[in-house]
């Protein structure tokens, strides 16, 4: 297996493709960005790609959901085959002998700064912001010459492989609870067995001439007991107003209750997206109403083949 | 062709079955109620038999709706293959020479009584009600020896077949629109094929333990874009509040969205009757929304076929 | 109190009225029909009327639910302030001295008859039915000279009450567990006060030109957390398809998501009609959602005055 | 007025902020950021805010977002005025003299750059990107001693003001219809009278106790027939799969049917905020059923009065 992720070395990405079995192995070329990563799997020169698609204090990585809610004219739409969620928590680092006093200009990844943000203002209320392209790339500037800024926020894990850069504070991030979740995906393959704890990645265009359609789509699932652990709105970039929405529900293509739900959704939103069933790592064991089982299914398509003779 | 009928002769039922092609040729033989007209289908001793289901005064008849709801051990179930509809009007009966004056006691059938009722209580204020098993039951009953009753209420048409009784009064029906709606009822037979104004018949057992049933089935209908023109509760019999659901719906089980209902309603009531598919004599052409159309349902299964590989 | 009641003496509904706390010592005076004791009660010549208005056989007393749906241009709207339940238990009776194979006609009520009709059926196979105005009507009948019947079927009270009659057979119901409902009508009263375990009863008409009207209606039920323990359609006489619902729901006037729902449905349907709120004797305590007591639109009232100013 | 905005001078936001009547001739204080510009109104060391809430192209401005949800204990909430729509075109620009093979580095905005990287990636396939913390912020830096870029991109406008630097390519949006919109924040005020044509924001805190609360949600709307023209989800930051939605409604807090949902939707998520109504500026003059106009609303809650006495 080749593996790409989104780098560099050294971010919270890689420590999520390392948890993959066999990564550690494996080949792990880092792309500089979401696109760039899931492009390499679409042409074939990386096998899979870790993302992250969502955080806990952030919200949806919009640049992931939508890279992959857009299938290239011509090319195999991707899968998501696993996900993974990383416990995040954020060191602040410097070049060895620098005080906290001398700090007028962190760097990082904007996102990261957004999750330190409370605890930067109490501790260095007049230092300044400088954007990063990554928590690693603004951590490892600092041992280029003239980087602009005195300190940079890091993952723990890039802190510890470079003991040139010193950790001035650890623990820093405002939520301590704070989880990003990460997804592999691959081109179009077999969607992988159901476990009986799944779920299925959608992504669904809101049609515009429909007033009313994001009511209907949510009684699509609700009419078959079908659970929505995420959704988030996405513009198309068409129009204000024109969106998107990536939903996650408990449930595997396998299911009776979610081929149902597929057949129903496409009909109000054509446009639709599969974009994979998979283990899912939390919410436990689907509890589901036997109306909402597949022998319920099984045995209501019996009937009606049975009327039609 | 063998047709039974709810009887006797001369009732708007016969009206009714008369206006079947090819009905005044064949056999006609009245059945003194509507589960007894049923039996003779089911046993094979008729081949149909025209009964009344619904009344734009009265109701539904519940005779009807109750018999044709069960269907006995062993038994094929039965098929609605036609409706008709008639308007209704009544005249008043007695034996030539009687005054109004000379009327103390009317029979006719009930649900004729009580189309009946406003104009009795202002012509004949003090007049009493005598119960008959049908309207023509009533009127030939005058011509038997001390029928209790000196005038009785019937159609038309049983006034213009009998000469001997004479005709006091006409179109005395309170509501001057009246109709009944009568249905063609076979036993098991390939459903009649689509003409695009159909309607289906189904009844639907209310699931006891689940609340909110009721919406959960309208859920199912209005999620598929079909219309109900009819819906009417009767008790099942079993207790207070235990209740099936007797529903028309525009559309033929030929239709993809009328299969795509049945299967949900499946789920949510598994002793749904399917009574068949036959054309509607009112509301015209069905307007469907193109995602309730029949390519729009293929369309949504090619689609989820092709994930499923 | 004056009472009256659907007569004669003897029916089951005199058994209702009986029930109630004082009726004994009352003055109780028979109507001939439904809608006559409501008239009474409308013209104030009674104080209330006990009525039946669901049998867990037969289903909705078409005449109670038409007469008490309907208040004449310029008169007082009926209130319910009370349910009797009445177990229903058949006899059959005869002159003394009477064989079953003796009997070639019986006559009881047509609601009476369709309860025994298989035991009918088994027991004198070749019997004739005619109909009779009321059981204790058709019971007392077999008194007078010539009756046309040599049987009747009645409730044990009559039968009791009257040993003149003899008791062929009894408790010869097909349904072992048939109970009737009767309700207690009175003029336009204060209603009584909240017990916890409470019903109120609406008249709902349909309307016409909103498809997907009654979806609409039980959503203004669904959205406040109301359960609803009956509903029966009736025609409105004015057309065929054109329907009211009678409709019992779980609570009680002063509850905050009742008097919601009712603002909420008279929107959807401004024609209907509130009954009355009334202790009820099945179902137990509400048990309720936070969300829909009175505390949370308390709390929303005052939030939302709030943002008034 | 003393009026701040998202800073510096030149960004699409003083653009907006000078489309408000009277605003070119008050105080305009640029703000670092959006949370400081709110800060400064909360504080009342500003009357109001112009800030960014949406783009056509990279959605929802999720620090706006955020920060408008969050009314620190002890402060009054904030209220929308009014929205602006500004479209998006972008220009390149550089020091006079330099070529676009000169560049090796281009730095702006994310959101900036998000817009126009099809553009990059077709003209300089080979450039880095480099965050900047506004689009203007980028282009003036170009004029201090080495920046580390050689060109930036932002709005025509700037460039037009700072005639020390060269516009090398102009209209280089992705998509040529690109739109943001902006909204005017203040504290709580007076709600402007409604016009006919309005929008109230809302921020609806999804209940993690409730499956299928985002239905119960939309549903209190459908059930008054109220438009929902934006609906974007936003993780509280509490744990992964906790949300608020942030919502943009067809009408004001005036209208009947807006306080009636209000009320429903506090029943089911009671930390919901209101932001505020005022006139919108897309979608033309609201068409309501009659069922949901104020004279509805009136009718039925004058009845529900009625009947209390």
């Amino acid at each position: 297996m080749r593996y790409t992720f989104l780098g560099p070395s050294g971010t919270f990405t890689e420590t999520a493709l390392l948890a993959v079995p066999g990564a550690d192995q494996a080949q792990r070329e880092p792309a500089p960005s979401v696109p760039a990563a899931l492009k390499l799997v679409r042409s074939g020169q990386a096998d899979a790609a870790m993302v992250p698609i969502e955080n806990s204090v952030e919200g949806g990585v919009t640049a992931t959901l939508d890279a992959i809610a857009q299938t290239p004219q011509g090319q195999a739409p991707l899968r998501i085959i696993r996900e993974v969620l990383v416990p995040i928590s954020f060191v602040l680092v410097a070049k060895p002998g620098t005080r906290l006093q001398d700090i007028q200009t962190i760097s990082t990844h904007t996102h990261a700064w957004a999750q330190v943000r409370q605890w930067a203002a109490a501790t260095l209320p007049t230092v300044n912001y400088l954007p990063g392209s990554s928590t690693a790339g603004a951590a490892l500037g600092l041992l280029q010459e003239n980087p602009g800024y005195q300190a940079a926020i890091c993952s723990p894990a890039l802190a510890q492989n470079h003991p040139e850069l010193e950790v001035l504070a650890q623990n820093i991030g405002d939520k301590k609870q704070a989880v990003t979740r990460f997804i592999l995906v691959t081109r179009d393959l077999p969607t992988p067995a159901p476990t009986g704890q799944d779920k299925t990645t959608l992504v669904l265009p809101l049609p515009q001439d429909r007033p009313g359609a994001l009511l209907e789509i949510l009684q699509q699932f609700a009419t078959r007991g079908i659970n929505l652990s995420r959704i988030e709105s996405r513009p198309t970039g068409a129009a204000l107003g024109s969106y998107f929405f990536s939903i996650d529900i408990d449930g595997h293509l396998q299911d009776a209750r979610v081929q149902d739900a597929l057949r129903g959704l496409h009909r109000v939103s054509p446009g639709l997206l599969y974009l994979g069933s998979y283990p899912r790592l939390t919410g436990g064991q689907t509890q589901l109403d036997p109306i909402h089982q597949d022998p319920a299914f099984q045995a209501a398509d019996f009937w009606v083949q049975g009327l039609l003779g």
